[in-house]
């Protein structure tokens, strides 16, 4: 059998020294006094991996380190896990690749071609280990392909990618400096950069990275709470006045469930009405606001999307941030999605007023293509974070280390331990700059727009919301030639209604293809087409197109 | 300059096609009916990566995929990033290697030799980001280090890091199965395993994973409340009576964090004593239960400590349940810690009673080793979860789908986007076996029984409190030489309250082992070792005394 690609090349000098070369060690600036990364002398050789045949049949994660003898064995596996994952990585970009491969749930329990999902009391072989990777691989879905566009969230950033690796090897926690030091001051770093480009002065102010945009939102309302009524953080929800918040009916959900989390009850988070493009109207709000005030409420909290999550619309912030310094009320905005286009100078006037907010929520991992999850709570006041969660828990947080404390962030977080999603974001940051983002946002609307130019007009498609989207969303029905002669009505509305789903399943079973549908208030289900990944272009929008037309012409 | 470790191997020939091997293809079992992983046709050749020499000064994350001819460059980076990684995780199992190598925040921040934390506008070349990931390995702290004993999270499991790698690759989101199928699968199935472990029959009920365990007591909380007051998810709290929570005073504060979040407020969390070794003393609480009952309060949750966070006590479940099922209380087992117990069949004991809980945190990227973050909140009665929190965002969980949408799993959290924890886990539990578990907790239990017993009568210690310990946790003081002769008194104290905070400073500044200290209660500051980590052997408790007794022996 045929071991090595090359049969001249025995094992042993396979050395993985393909990073040496001939560099100019008279570069100039930022790695000048750094040991030459590249270099080649017999410590650094020692260090690279070397190339071995294994075989994992009869090995087990005890073999692995700490055992004795079990350095080779864990850098041959490591390296086999790694052929895995870039061969994934290639496939992911090329074309030619389904986006998944799908299967009903009872199909996968069932075990696919030998692979068992269930754990057992004895340990498998490495070998099934490895096979098990390739298996849930396999089955999985591509978020990171060019045609795959069902989430805000999508594509598969390789500087994000290895930054992940690097931040599960390091495997530390962000609750303080002493276990996190590099990477808390990254945080604090990044936070500040974030709150610049906000425009709040000299970027002071706080913030956290939490789990996700939901969290971060639930951090907002908490915070408000806590500013007006600091005594609830003690005395509960009885020591305030009957609160209600004020959300766009086109908001994400967290909101609801943040005030039913908190205690506030979800039918004292108030809806506002939106314009026929999903934006807030801001005498609704005020309208609203007497009105909760009429009937004994505390108005307290008022949530302005900047990018919605189904049409990407962007609430006039200014207008809202008017009414709430009149009526003295918290203003947040959920930038999960929009906060993104902070980062173009050609988008960034949609969130006009932003700097005005008091609270802002912005998910790197959504537009800014960082990898899941990496959703940022930022505030205007500093202290407040702390002010609102500290519970000053003497075993993890001791005064008396001998390093600045202030350093030690997990008193201001609901969590104890916190996942460190910093690193991938900053790294990205460095290898792309400022500019890098830019430009990433900016051709993703740029993209979008091409798709809304080509089917505005184009026969077989109706806008949900008419003019240029404000985001990378475009809303549209695929209207199949058997209704489009029909009357409106509402056996064409149900009829309607069916189209997405149908055209969504079959683009799974075939796997060429994802895109989300939805329903929203009187609108039936209907296509939201979303851009956030770099490696879409404009065939993978035409690909899209004739699919939904291949799939949905005899429907 | 010398390009690889061997002249007479020229680069195109170094195909990493390290695994072949002449693999019995009759052997039997689970790889049957699967492709070959180890065989080595042309597809399969081509898919492995080839060295090449790479001149990354020059290179940027523009020129990475999906950039045209990106191929190459990306999987170079990765490679050097894994050789980066891989070096790190060798030298991590490696004791002459440091712990950490301590610098204050503002020399971080002042650009230690060039690592320059500063984000800017414009992109850094490959070469530099490879620096700048070595630089943020070099600055930071080897949790896996087998001298590192300063969380109650340590290690570095192998195939928890290669599950995380492909997490990440994979990089996908929990909240529905359109987009993680296998993934959701195996939650659901781990789960189900966790929960015939706790003694729940059949395994039924309910249970997510969480960012971490303060969030999984927090979803103990919320649960309890909606079980008993459901009102409250769409009235606020103004729709239940003035309710009351009970936690030990040694449990972990995330209990109180949720009572002031939650808007129970932390008043209302009402502590109960404990005896000499940290467990709640049952008559205690049903003492406080009256006496809140008298005053008009609602009784509402207990939470049970199993493993508390100092003394690693276990509260007596089954006393504690007797007294919530005679008052009708919600009982919560927070086994963050201690949870892994179940494992063992020697230890499992020290968790009778958990069978009888409502709902229980349970974490296994603490005492199993798992990498940061796995936190599992696990609830007996089905649906309970789904109830609290389903806000039915039909945009994102549409009812009309082609698989059984009862694997969506994101409505049930309070998260909308849920970071893929599952996969570490299941891989772990796939090649260690339950038995692998088993042996990894009462390895450690071993290790800390060793350090109990060799300290207990030894001269210039004192523990905290007496008797072999329930966990890992050993609490105790170190008293100096010039401490032992003086008479217990406020001088004593104040003068062994600095001894801690001193030595741990010394360890950080040597970077040769880190353990915990904190004060707790009447008892000042006083060091907690904990034991969590696989490579930890007896030698490393033996290494951990004497450099207490090196860097303490003259203050």
């Amino acid at each position: 059998m045929e071991v090595f690609g090359d049969n001249s090349c025995p094992p042993p000098c396979n050395t993985l020294g393909f990073l040496q070369k001939n560099n100019s060690l008279d570069e100039k600036g930022r790695l000048a006094g750094q040991k030459n990364l590249l270099s080649c002398d017999n410590s650094d050789r020692d260090a690279r991996f070397r190339l071995t045949e294994t075989d994992f049949s009869n090995l087990f994660a005890r073999d692995l380190l700490p055992a004795k003898n079990g350095e080779e064995p864990t850098i041959q596996f490591l390296l086999e896990m790694v052929d895995i994952l870039t061969t994934y990585v290639k496939k992911t970009f090329d074309r030619s690749t389904k986006v998944l491969d799908f299967h009903h749930p009872h199909q996968l329990l069932e075990g696919m071609e030998g692979f068992n999902l269930e754990l057992s009391d004895q340990p498998e072989s490495l070998e099934q280990i490895l096979v098990d990777c390739r298996d849930t691989l396999k089955y999985g879905v591509r978020t990171g392909h060019p045609r795959f566009f069902n989430q805000l969230s999508s594509g598969l950033d390789i500087i994000g990618l290895a930054g992940e690796w690097l931040t599960s090897t390091a495997n530390t926690n962000m609750f303080t400096y002493e276990i996190a030091p590099v990477f808390v001051l990254m945080e604090q770093l990044t936070l500040k950069k974030m709150r610049e480009m906000i425009g709040w002065p000299n970027g002071e102010g706080d913030g956290l990275f939490s789990p996700g945009g939901a969290i971060s939102n639930m951090y907002s309302v908490m915070i408000a709470r806590y500013k007006y009524f600091p005594e609830v953080k003690t005395k509960g929800m009885c020591a305030a006045p009957r609160l209600v918040l004020f959300t766009s009916e086109h908001s994400h959900y967290s909101i609801k469930k943040a005030g039913a989390a908190l205690g506030f009850g979800s039918e004292n988070v108030i809806l506002l009405s939106t314009d026929e493009r999903g934006r807030v109207i801001p005498a609704d709000l005020e309208a609203k606001i007497l009105d909760a005030k009429q009937k004994g409420y505390v108005p307290l909290f008022v949530n302005a999307t900047a990018g919605s999550t189904v049409y990407g619309a962007f609430d006039p912030i200014n207008e809202i941030a008017d009414i709430c310094e009149k009526y003295n009320l918290w203003l947040h905005v959920d930038g999960a999605w929009g906060g993104g286009l902070l980062m173009s100078r050609k988008h960034r006037h949609k969130l006009n007023g932003v700097e005005r907010a008091n609270s802002v929520t912005w998910n790197p991992h959504k537009m800014m293509g960082v990898p899941l999850q990496c959703s940022a709570i930022l505030v205007k006041e500093k202290g407040i974070l702390a002010g609102c969660n500290s519970m000053c828990a003497g075993y993890l947080f001791q005064p008396d280390k001998q390093y600045d404390t202030n350093y030690d962030t997990g008193d201001k977080a609901i969590q104890c331990g916190r996942h460190v999603d910093i690193f991938k974001f900053w790294l990205m940051w460095k290898a792309k700059g400022t500019i890098g983002f830019e430009q990433h946002i900016d051709r993703c609307l740029d993209l979008s727009q091409y798709l809304y130019n080509k089917i505005k007009n184009r026969e077989g498609y109706q806008m949900v919301f008419d003019g240029v989207p404000q985001h990378t969303n475009v809303c549209f029905w695929y209207i199949p030639p058997s209704l489009r002669g029909m009357p409106d009505g509402e056996e064409r509305r149900e009829k309607l209604h069916r189209v997405a789903p149908k055209i969504k399943a079959m683009m799974m079973e075939s796997g060429t293809t994802m895109v989300g549908y939805q329903p929203q208030g009187k609108n039936v289900n209907f296509f939201r087409m979303v851009v956030s990944n770099l490696a879409v272009t404009q065939s993978d929008i035409d690909f899209l197109i004739d699919e939904i037309e291949r799939l949905g012409q005899d429907l």
